[in-house]
């Protein structure tokens, strides 16, 4: 990295939701723009926790016992292991930080799950 | 974490400069707010890169052979072991993401150093 990523070129750069892109990597950790809108698929991660920070507009984190509500300017540490489903009514802009390798769908797999590592 | 955290609210805790401030942990990785201004001390990290992301204010980061320049909206990796001083002519708010245990002066040392795994 010689130059700094501004998130909103970047953010410029691609329009589909659940897509997580990489935009930066901190030894074996990635930075990912995301774009969500409607429900996500229930999934959990099991090796590691997951942050979501809120980059425009505002979603929900819903867990087995509560919802997460995010709005821009605030963040998130979903915990390993935990069951959850992110939600927008309308589009959200989230930057997210996880190890590299990290699924989208997690251990639930099906048909909103993104081809991993892609960078912009 | 049973909330999220709000950048703005977690700032107006502290006025301090170069005094970062743990706001989450990620598995062994920590988010830390800061507020810096004028210049601080060369230094580098051995172990580890260092994620620095603009939320108010622009600021640069000084390498031996170039100077980073960032705005609100960019973040920027700093690479292990590469000296480098940070630098904000007036007073900058950055998010920090850096595995826990840290120091903020690196090998250097000095007055600037900060107590290290401060919450707020």
């Amino acid at each position: 990295m010689s130059q700094p990523v501004n998130f909103q070129s970047k953010l410029n750069l691609f329009s589909e939701h659940w897509s997580p892109k990489v935009i930066a990597e901190m030894n074996d950790y990635q930075f990912k723009l995301v774009k969500i809108q409607d429900e996500f698929t229930w999934h959990h991660h099991s090796d590691t926790d997951e942050t979501f920070i809120v980059l425009e507009g505002s979603m929900s984190i819903e867990f087995k016992d509560r919802t997460v509500h995010l709005s821009e300017g605030e963040m998130f540490v979903v915990p390993r292991g935990e069951e959850h489903k992110p939600f927008a009514e309308n589009e959200c802009k989230v930057l997210l930080v996880e190890p590299r390798g990290v699924v989208n769908t997690g251990e639930t797999g099906g048909t909103l799950t993104a081809e991993n590592d892609v960078w912009i």
